[in-house]
C-alpha cells in the first residue's frame, strides 16, 4: 500500500514553503507515495524555479501574495491556516491519508484573530478530536508526553492515572503503526528517582503505578514507573520501543539532545496520522535558501511508515503487521 | 602544584572498594599526584591481591570484616561512614585537597542508625557547610542542580531568585577551578519554552530572570533563561561552560543521556572539593569483579584538576589562571 500524503506549508514568511519544495524533489522522498501541498501556487512555483527543482503538485490554499520572507504578518497566519484547514478538509475527504505540518508562527496566528496556543490545538479542533498527545521520534527514542504546553506546576496536577492510562494506550497504538507489534513501553516516573518509594513526592504511587497497572492488564507490554534520568538512555540503548514522559521537557530535552537535526512531532489521537518538522519558522533565515529541509524529509518518512509504506516493509521483512 | 586527594572506600559490600583499588593502579592515574584510600586495611589488601594489582596507600577507617559482598547490613553502613569521617578528619587536618567518593547505600546508613538522606547531606554535615549544590561532569556538559533530592512540587517552590543567584555563583566559581577563568554560564528556564512570556507559568519573570540579572551586574557572564529543551544541547555543542538547571532531572536526563559511562558528580559549596562515581553501590554485581572502574577515574582526574594539577596544566597551555 502507497501513502498518500498532504503538507501544509506552513507560515509563507518562514522557510516552511521552501523545505517543503526542496524535500519533495529530493532523492530520500522517492517511493514514499503520492506526496502534494496545500499552499500558495505562485509561491511553491517561484521557490522551485529559484532552487531549480520541479513544482510539486499543489492543492491550492491561501494567499501569500502580501507576504514577505521573515516578517511577521496577520497575512501569514490566514495563509497557514488556509494552508492547514484544505489539508484537513481533503483527508476528511478521502483524498490524503496523513498531514505533514510545516512550521506556523502563534504570534501570526494571533495577529491573523486566531486563538489557537499551537497547531496541535487547531488540528485537535478541525478534526474534532478531544484527547491528543504529542510524540517526538529522533533516532531510537520515541517519547509520548502526558502533557506538554503548560507551566510545570500545572504539569504536575495533568499527571493523573486517567492521562497516563490514555497516553500509554495511545503510545501502544503509536508503536504498532510504526512497526512493532508488540511495543515495549516504558513510563517514567515524574519525581527523581521516581519518588523513592515516596521519599521524593508521591504522584508515583497516587497516579502513575496504577494507571501502569490497569494498563498491563489491558494487555500492554508496559513497565515502570522508572527513574526519569535513566529510562531516556535506557531507551536509546534499545532497552524499550516507547518512553511515556510525564510533561514536555522531560521528553524534549533527550529527544533534542539525541538528535536534534532530524526531529519529528508526531500527534497522536488524531483520526489520521499528523507529522510534522521539529523546528520553528525561523524567520531569520527565511527565503534565503539556506534552510536544511532533513527535518521535513524525516516527517515525510515517518507519515509513510505510519500510513502504508513504512507497514508494507514491515510486512515484507517478515515481521507482522499491526492487530 | 601536585594535588593529595583521598577516596572513600564507599559501602563494603558494593562495588566501591574493589573499583578504587583498581582505579589506583590504573596507568590512567598516574601523575595525578598523592592518592590514598580511607577504608579497611584488610578489605583493601584482599582485593588488591585478588585483582593482581598493588596495594594502594591506606588511611584505615572501618571495619568491613562482617560485611558480606551484594548484602545489605547495618555494618557496612557503619563502615561507609567511618571512611567518610575519617577522610574529612585528614582535610581538615591539612593531610589532603580534596575527597572522592566512593558510593555509599542510603538504606544501609539507616540500619546504621544515620539519617542524612544522601552522600552531599552527610559531607555538608560534617563539613559544616550550609548551601551546598550538585555539579554533573561529563563529557562537554557541565551542570550545577539548583535543588536535587525533593518532590518536583517542592523543587518549583525551591527555585527562589536567592537560590538560583547562589548556584549562578557556584557555578562561576566551578567553571573557574575547572579551567575556565570567564565562564559562559547559561540559566535553563523551569517552564516548557522557560515560560513563553509568562504563558506557561511565571517562575521565568518571578524569580530566575532577576537572578541572572544581579548576577550580571555581580560580574558573572550569565545568560537566560532559557528554553530548557534546547540549553543542553547548545552547552553540548560548546556554546556555554556551565548549565545551572532548575530541579534533579532537567539536569540529570541530559548528563546521563550525553555521557553515562564517565559521569562525575561534584558538590559546591564544601570547604574543599569533593567529586563522586556518578553510581551506585551496585550490589549485584559486588565482589564478581566486573565493575567497570571509569567514572572513579573520571572523579579523580576532576578532583586532581580541581586542586592542582589540572590548573597548572591550564597555566602550561598558555591559558591564564583562575583570580
Amino acid at each position: 500500500m502507497s501513502s498518500r500524503l498532504i503538507v501544509s506549508a506552513g507560515d509563507p514568511a518562514g522557510i516552511g514553503p521552501e523545505i517543503t519544495v526542496r524535500a519533495l524533489a529530493d532523492p530520500a522522498v522517492r517511493g514514499l507515495g503520492e506526496i502534494a501541498v496545500a499552499g500558495d501556487p505562485d509561491q511553491l512555483s517561484e521557490l522551485a524555479a529559484r532552487f531549480g527543482v520541479p513544482v510539486p503538485a499543489v492543492e491550492p490554499a491561501g494567499d501569500a501574495s502580501a507576504v514577505r520572507p521573515g516578517e511577521l504578518s496577520a497575512a501569514g497566519g490566514r495563509a497557514a491556516v488556509a494552508a492547514i484547514t484544505r489539508a484537513v478538509e481533503l483527508i476528511q475527504q478521502g483524498r490524503y491519508d496523513a498531514i505533514v505540518t510545516a512550521p506556523i508562527n502563534k504570534e501570526a496566528l494571533r495577529l491573523a484573530g486566531f486563538e489557537w496556543p499551537g497547531h496541535t490545538e487547531m488540528l485537535a479542533d478541525l478534526a474534532g478530536a478531544r484527547d491528543v498527545r504529542m510524540l517526538l521520534v529522533s533516532g531510537a527514542l520515541r517519547v509520548v508526553h502526558v502533557t506538554t504546553h503548560r507551566s510545570l506546576r500545572s504539569a504536575i496536577d495533568g499527571a493523573t492515572r486517567d492521562r497516563v492510562l490514555r497516553t500509554i494506550e495511545l503510545a501502544g497504538a503509536a508503536g504498532q503503526l510504526l512497526g512493532t507489534e508488540h511495543p515495549r513501553i516504558a513510563v517514567a516516573g515524574l519525581n527523581p528517582h521516581a519518588g523513592e518509594g515516596g521519599l521524593f513526592g508521591d504522584e508515583e504511587i497516587r497516579e502513575i503505578t496504577p494507571a501502569v497497572e490497569a494498563a498491563r492488564v489491558a494487555g500492554f507490554d508496559v513497565s515502570g514507573p522508572w527513574p526519569p534520568d535513566t529510562v531516556f538512555w535506557r531507551a536509546s540503548r534499545g532497552d524499550f520501543d516507547v518512553v511515556v514522559a510525564m510533561y514536555h521537557d522531560q521528553g524534549h530535552i533527550p529527544v533534542k539532545l539525541a538528535g536534534f537535526e532530524d526531529g519529528v512531532n508526531v500527534t497522536l489521537g488524531l483520526p489520521f496520522p499528523r507529522t510534522s518538522v521539529d523546528h520553528g519558522t525561523a524567520f531569520d533565515i527565511a527565503g534565503k535558501g539556506v534552510a536544511r529541509w532533513d527535518s521535513m524529509i524525516a516527517a515525510l518518512r515517518v507519515a509513510a511508515r505510519m500510513t502504508g509504506a513504512g507497514r508494507t516493509d514491515a510486512g515484507s521483512s517478515g515481521r507482522a503487521e499491526p492487530e
